[in-house]
């Protein structure tokens, strides 16, 4: 019976789903309505992912991996003529999807924690953060100059650069498909992944300052890298702080309309109107949509919940199991393979690779207190997934005195480093948690 | 206290909204995360949607009547520095989440029903679809004959053809609201509007191949008005009589497999396939979405419900809560009330508003049986929202003789008909039905 359903299971990921994904690419050139190409993409999206999800299940790993191995299995089919969604018209609208759900996630993911929680270990993620940023730039900086010796410093910069941010989407599922979300660990990962993208933002700012003036000669202003870090750190502590004391009493108010889905409105705007705050100030809004969900907490829609309705962490799951997958999905389409096969790219990507892992697993030590599992700690910080690919993209825009810093193959190594430390960790870590259970 | 809750919330519709509202479009420019702007822009929206349905809740109408209103008001706002979402970048991104929206909202609808309920109604259906195509289409040709003497009869037969289809989503969300959406009115209205949907694409597409004849000087070919006739009805009998049969066998296969969200996963697959398809033969998606829904009948899905799942219908509240409001304030905010301000276009709008009235009240005279609510009937089937907004926007591009068609004064009257169609039915339809309970 499961090896009947396993095969019914890969031949519907094999035949059909890129039969309709290859019809989807046919019919999107003669539709009149857009809207049509967008749900036919989301239709091949959500059978693969829960297909890849069913198959990752069945074989003892998290959905996650399934749903981004099911994303590059649908992008690297040209074979049968599908190419990724990318080229199309619709990409754009499945993109935006994709961000609303990564957005989604990580407001569910806040809301499972509550400040105080987060204050606890706030000590622990700062170190695992400061250490997570250090030890993987300085790894990132040796292994280009040893590989690439004649590449101009900037490369070395940039590269290290690349391996710095963390990319909670990855490990917040992970934890949250295996019921960890709401250990110690999971808090520490999370926060410090939080401090890391701050981090991680202020070194892409401070690299992409310092290539800039290189490019036009100029001089990097110091005032401008610390304004940077100001705004971030003004920015968390202002949403947890004057957040923590606003949202109960827009709960509380909103408690008193009798619209429907009056919780699941005010939640989403809440988590909305932070995810913009945190973009408007130029950190990424997936921030700002953690920082909604932690200072978010069940007693302040105690009221909605009281009179028999639902929970919002209950209502948001339909959005997010409707959302999420397109997210993991696209990670996973935007993948070409091809890239591994340049040898060049393919020491280079290895190399980093090492380097981003052995650079994080540093970040196990810096964990402060006793009882806490170093090992998990430093996995769950080493996906770089899309915040990785955000940098690479970047990467391909700067110049110095007319001439591109990063190089298509470089390019290519860092998508694969990118790859490789997302797609191990939903394995390794679910290892290293059940390990100590 | 109600007093009190009123106020407040008129400020907040006034002022909190708008204020936020100037903020998204002064944000929009600077920032290169596109998602910033389209998360704000739904907060924007969520937060006027509530707000306007709770008022108009308050008020004793149905919420949809209010997320309307909120959104003319959020569109007509010039005052305070907010353009329409129209100009901005991210329209496109909400727009999507609109037709999102109301796909799902059919497909919820479409879930109320059975087939074998549609068939109990569907000669009854049948009747008063086609009289409500053939006397606005000739009370329309009488209107614009008698007020614009000097115009091409082209005009005439335009015009006439924006009269004929019903926008079903108004109708659709006053009876889900008022929970009148399990009776035979309900059942004889949405049939009717499926059907209605059907004839109305195929009058403008008889429209639009006399007047590309008349441009170029040929002549239309009746095989062609043949093929979309035939095409629309082999779709949906298609569509119940396979889809009947295909879609518990997918069901019970689904409900083998054991990652999170199946369930809610496969029907939106089946809903957005039947959409595409729908629209792969030249019918609105929401024609696909609405099969898709009276295809699927909660037996397909039991084996999930008897292992302790939300049902499909309960999984989907949450998602149509989001997406479905944002299709309603988006058309309000299309509105533009300055077009009522033109004395020709008012004049005529006043005329085309009585025939749009007028000829659909003709449809409850076509109900065949006995103890069926006429005048509701006749109600239900007034609006024309966004399939008579569709047609107004496919008539700007009609030309003859390298002449446009139809000027800007007779768009803003088709407009004007729309909207005051569409804002007059949720307060009538509601009179009109608890006249009897």
């Amino acid at each position: 019976m499961r090896s009947r359903l396993l095969f019914l299971a890969a031949v519907l990921l094999c035949v059909v789903v890129p039969a309709l994904a290859s019809a989807s690419d046919a019919a999107t050139a003669q539709h009149a309505d857009p809207i049509a190409a967008v749900v036919l993409s989301l239709a091949v999206i959500l059978a693969a992912a829960k297909l890849g999800g069913e198959l990752a299940t069945r074989l003892g790993q998290p959905p996650v991996l399934g749903e981004l191995l099911a994303g590059v299995l649908l992008g690297n089919l040209n074979l049968i003529g599908f190419q990724a969604v990318e080229p199309l018209k619709h990409a754009a609208a499945i993109d935006m999807l994709a961000s609303l759900g990564v957005i989604i996630l990580l407001f569910e993911v806040g809301l499972e924690s509550t400040v105080s929680q987060m204050l606890k270990v706030g000590l622990s993620s700062f170190a695992v953060a400061t250490v997570g940023v250090i030890v993987p730039f300085a790894l990132g900086w040796l292994a280009s100059a040893w590989l690439l010796p004649n590449a101009s410093h900037y490369v070395h910069m940039f590269l290290a650069a690349t391996l710095t941010a963390t990319s909670v989407g990855i490990t917040a599922r992970v934890l949250k498909d295996l019921g960890f979300s709401q250990t110690d660990e999971a808090r520490i990962i999370l926060g410090a992944a939080v401090i890391d993208d701050v981090l991680g933002l202020v070194v892409l700012a401070v690299v992409s300052a310092l290539i800039a003036a290189a490019d036009s000669g100029g001089q990097v202003s110091s005032l401008e890298i610390g304004l940077t870090l100001f705004k971030a750190i003004a920015f968390l502590a202002g949403a947890l702080a004057i957040g923590g004391s606003i949202s109960p009493r827009i709960f509380s108010v909103a408690s008193l309309l009798r619209a429907r889905g009056v919780l699941l409105a005010m939640g989403l705007t809440f988590c909305f109107v932070l995810s913009w705050l945190a973009s408007a100030i130029g950190l990424a809004p997936i921030v700002g949509a953690f920082a909604a969900g932690l200072v978010l907490d069940p007693i302040h829609y105690r009221d909605f919940v009281d009179r028999g309705e639902h929970g919002l962490e209950e209502l948001l799951q339909p959005i997010s199991s409707f959302l999420v997958p397109v997210f993991f999905v696209l990670m996973g389409l935007r993948t070409d393979l091809s890239s591994f096969l340049q040898p060049g790219a393919l020491a280079l990507a290895a190399l980093l690779t090492v380097c981003a892992i052995v650079g994080k697993q540093a970040c196990g030590f810096a964990v402060i207190g006793r009882g806490i599992d170093r090992l998990s700690v430093g996995i769950g910080m080493m996906p770089r997934g899309e915040v990785g690919l955000i940098f690479a993209n970047i990467g391909l825009t700067l110049t110095v005195r007319g001439e591109r810093v990063v190089s298509t193959a470089t390019y290519s190594a860092v998508v694969a480093m990118v790859i490789a430390t997302t797609m191990l960790t939903p394995p390794t870590l679910k290892w290293s948690l059940n390990r100590r259970r």
